[in-house]
């Protein structure tokens, strides 16, 4: 049996918005979507099937709109200031509060604030009324008979108000869509059982986000525990979920062309292929079919098993299919201007939806783009937003404006702060003290490394950036780097930590690692840090300084963008060592060999000092309780945290 | 007793602001709000109360990131285009599929398109692989121990995902605001009961409005039966809900300075009042107080008894302080900017809150006010939008560019007709018609009569215009208006229906009214249209031609703006008999005495007929079986429906 030919291969992909025509095309929705009649004070959010026409009038009946005096207009009219009519209870007027019907005879109501009492039984007034005034007359707000809210109507909760004022207690409206999800795999773990995973398994996780989501459409979601890698069990599954009454299927993973991925071998035995593979990324190996035999007439619909690329495919093809079932449309994402705060290449042929961190730097928006695998849900959970690359786009450049698609409020993206640069975990501690202020800031990292981030700064792209740049011709850190590639920029550097900074070896350190020199033996493996991070720089420093050439170091090439990640692939024994600070050393429980201590500071435009939420950010980082937080992690001291640096201090005050 | 003096006074009116910041002062929420542990993957819209730190990596291993096999990538390196490297399957190579663990040793992935199958155990390849390609590295999505997620961050479908990856099955989230809405009133049917209503008696459906838009935040909304106008009865209710655990209660109605307006004496024996009338209209009579004693440091709101006022006192006072419980900012609304279709005064000294019909006429959106009565729920739901008039302006100018807060979603405006000029139960059926296509269409209406709505297409406010203006001196309809009113402008004239105008009297004709001759009689009252109604013009003409002085009609100057809110007051007896068409008569079964035939047209600039919008409207106006519905209604003929009118056509083809 050879590895290659019974694998499916991809259809031609189609544009998400073919893919959502075909299957509705394939769909009789009369058919597939029944009508229900629901309770009226239950009905938000349902989508009206007929048209409801008002059993009662709102008011029935003339009423008093104002609290006061109901009299007849005409006993008024003589009255002038300082030329009073009187009036008498029972006789002339009546009292009545508002909401209460009027007198038989009477037409106008004179409010309390303008009404004398002359004597117990009756009142004085100074001025004439005129015919109805303050007077809520029958039908004013609905009449019976009349419609009140047509077909396919979304129920919203002021309609409930006016579907019990008017006397309805009952609607009609479309059932909500079934929809059922079915995870696969057999390393897929069932989150129900509480697992933890070991290598080559994973928690199955898509169908709680399924599962949100669809729910926020007003859909019905189901789900199932996960299924084997075989056909028969697949194909049993998805006819459980058809027999119980699901209108659309959903596989979880599988949908793509791997020995394993049964999606769509399945889906042709069940009924038939309408769409294999979305020319989006990620969301490609999307497949659509439409059962046929006993529960005909049902959308299939195999969603890959990567995170972002199953969300691609809910929300591009399926919420417009299950919106149009109960004849609505999306309601769609709110849309801005943002500049884009670095170069995004993308690989024409295909559309990509790249995550995008958003904040207001200055006066307008900047968006930073995240990180872009498929794999990444926190890629999504990041994000402020998302943009397009369109399909012949070979790419965004630098500064370029852009339309961000918000998956936030609109009012929420002023509290956030866009740091683009070195990561620390104290970012980290950071982030989650300013949630915690009365007005709550939402500290959002792209971590490039301490040169990403000047270059960021450069380009106005970010508030601030976290840098720890050492320069061994003056033993100073990030300002020679700022004078020369930044050069007559107002810029303010505040210290946020020294932190230490040193090689991170298994418990135990088995293979006896004392310093840079054994990172050329070649028994040892090495995971280094990306171009432009300042921890790579400090090594580059160290090894010169040892004389030992990158070429020599295993592993020299193989990169990682933070210090947790280099320190869980010495934890999984990936790597025997890499360089990093003593806080993710700590956090893994893996022994830390010292190397030096360095400073980590925020740079940041001396102009973004006077922006209040730098300001917050300076009087949290100040807090002596934030500051012995930060020393409990473990390598961190703060003797300057919190200062004004100044160039050539070094690690000195 | 007298009539005002037991009455309460309102304290000076504050502003929402002022009553939201008054509420958060008063109120503990560290000591109020609770945390909770729910399960992870019923987490979304929670609000976390702890910072999340993952317990697992993501993935836990370094797995593929394509199907493929697993190879040495140093293996490969000789690999070239028509020299290919041959690997030895279990030896050189694995097959893989995305997701699977990388056997030991193995650090690249080679796509199986790329692979050439040379033996059933053996492949070529005809490129090298870099070190780590298409490999998903331990910790690349999210590495063990590390922030996951802040505190007080509200979760998503993605962050349920996120959750489940790092291995939570389990968080510490805030729990929800529990609001207790009690209805008061003696005049307030119970909706549960499914009442109807006899004059005096109204519906309560205020409760399920809250209950709706609470829900809407997050929170956890209870509602109880309606409770009379006792203070006792009161009293006991506001505590026992306070007792079941209710950390916000809600009054509704009462809340005013009526004589049975007992909320605020309520607070006052329960706590303390916070304040007592707010700046904004409708809305102005909300109440705020804080518990004392056994159930100290809970909120008391006293919300208006008027709709429309109570959904301002819900969302301008209440949603910000039961978000900010949970740590929480409103997500506020999407704002456009938008011409204002026509003058608004407003008085000042109180905000003013204007409901607004909102569509795209030409190239920008127009707002259209819409009937401005806090007893008017009907005004929130046709709108659109909502405007603020602020507290010292005089009004709003015609074609003035306000500000409009979206109550819908932005994506639908473009499907939102904006109808302005007379009014006609055909519309309705229309409306309810165009909901029905497969691209539906929402038909909204601001009902100004026909020289009103002749006034809006001068204006470019409308996209078009009802209208059926009789001119005695030509016969002819419509055109000489518009040859007087709008001259030089381009415009069409499509009839909608030739319609049967006459008197609507009670069912029997009691009074036994032939004709117009008889409005003259001391023993009948009559209930006029607006003044611009085409059919107020219509009556005029008839009085004038029968000899008659509007003077010497009793009820001339009581006016209604619809047909049906004529025939409603016939059907209660509040008049004899009103002007209007046969529909509305035979919708509430009152006899009809024939006056006239007319022809009810639509009047649309000419360059709108390339609109696609209007474009379906005459489709849909023409099909034969929507005429048919309108023939079924009684009272409108249908010889023109749909056609081009031209100057002197009369009623004839």
């Amino acid at each position: 049996m050879s590895d290659t030919d019974d694998r499916n291969i991809y259809l031609s992909t189609i544009a998400p918005e073919e893919a959502v025509r075909r299957a509705k095309n394939a769909l009789d929705r009369a058919a597939l979507i029944r009508q229900e009649t629901v309770t009226a004070h239950e009905s938000c959010g349902r989508v009206t099937s007929q048209p409801i026409f008002a059993r009662c009038s709102s008011p029935t009946f003339h009423s008093a709109a104002m609290d006061g005096i109901a009299v007849r207009s005409a006993d008024t009219f003589a009255a002038r200031e300082g030329s009073p009519v009187t009036l008498a209870k029972g006789r002339d007027y009546a009292p009545v509060n508002t909401g209460h019907p009027l007198p038989e005879g009477m037409d106008a109501v004179v409010m309390i604030e303008h009404v004398e009492q002359a004597g117990d039984n009756s009142v004085r007034i100074e001025a004439p009324a005129f015919p109805w005034q303050h007077v809520r007359r029958i039908g004013e707000d609905i009449v019976a008979t009349e419609l009140l809210l047509p077909q396919n109507h979304a129920l919203s909760p002021y309609d409930v108000g006016a579907l019990l004022a008017a006397g309805i207690y009952e609607v009609d409206v479309w059932e909500r869509v079934r929809l059922t999800f079915i995870p696969t795999g057999d390393e897929v773990l069932d989150f129900t059982a509480r697992p933890t995973p070991k290598a080559g398994q994973v928690i199955e996780s898509n169908s709680q986000v399924f599962r949100a989501i669809a729910a926020s459409w007003g859909a019905q979601p189901s789900f199932t525990p996960p299924v084997p890698d075989r056909p028969e069990a697949l194909a049993a599954a998805v006819a459980n979920a058809l027999a119980g009454g699901a209108h659309i299927v959903v596989v979880g993973a599988g949908s793509s062309a791997g020995s394993k991925d049964f999606t769509r071998a399945t889906f042709e035995g069940l009924g038939r292929v309408l769409a294999h593979g979305i020319s989006v990324m990620p969301g490609k190996p999307t497949v659509l079919g439409v059962s046929e035999g006993e529960f005909a007439g049902r959308l299939l619909v195999g969603a890959p098993g990567y995170p972002v690329s199953a969300v691609v495919c809910l929300e591009d093809v399926l919420e417009p299919v299950v919106r149009w079932l109960v004849r609505q449309s999306p309601p769609g994402r709110t849309r801005i201007r943002a500049r884009l705060a670095r170069k995004t290449p993308s690989r024409p042929g295909l559309e990509e939806i790249v995550r995008l961190a958003v904040g207001k730097v200055g006066q307008g928006y900047v968006a930073a783009p995240l990180a872009r695998g498929a794999g990444l849900i926190t890629s999504l959970t990041k994000a402020q937003a998302v943009t397009r690359i369109p399909a012949q786009s070979e790419g965004l450049e630098q500064d370029a404006m852009i339309e961000a698609e918000l998956l936030t409020p609109l009012s929420g993206l002023d509290a956030v702060l866009v740091h683009i640069g070195s990561h620390d975990n104290i970012l980290d501690l950071l982030a989650n003290e300013l949630m915690g202020l009365a007005e709550p800031l939402q500290l959002v990292s792209s971590h490039v490394g301490s040169m990403g981030g000047l270059t960021a700064l450069k380009n106005g792209a970010a508030l601030f950036a976290g840098c720890h740049l050492f320069d061994p011709a003056t033993g100073d850190f990030n300002f020679p780097f700022l004078a020369k590639h930044l050069p007559g920029m107002d810029l303010t550097v505040l210290n946020l930590a020294i932190r230490h900074q040193g090689l991170m070896v298994a418990k135990g350190n088995p293979k006896g690692i004392r310093g840079v020199a054994d990172l050329a033996r070649p028994d040892i493996s090495f995971i280094n840090r990306q171009r432009g991070a300042g921890t790579r720089i400090l090594l580059d420093h160290h090894l010169s300084q040892a004389g030992i050439a990158p070429a020599s170091v295993r592993g020299y090439e193989r990169e990682e963008y933070t210090h947790m990640a280099v320190a869980v692939n010495v934890l999984t024994l990936a790597a025997d060592c890499g360089l990093g600070i003593f806080a993710a050393a700590k956090a893994l429980d893996l022994d830390f060999v010292p190397l030096a201590l360095e400073r980590y500071d925020l740079v940041l435009p001396t102009a973004h000092l006077s922006d209040p939420r730098i300001q917050t950010l300076r009087e949290v980082i100040g807090r002596e309780d934030f500051q012995r937080r930060m020393r409990d992690l473990g390598g961190y001291d703060t003797p300057l945290t919190g200062q004004m640096m100044r160039p050539g201090m070094g690690l000195g005050a």
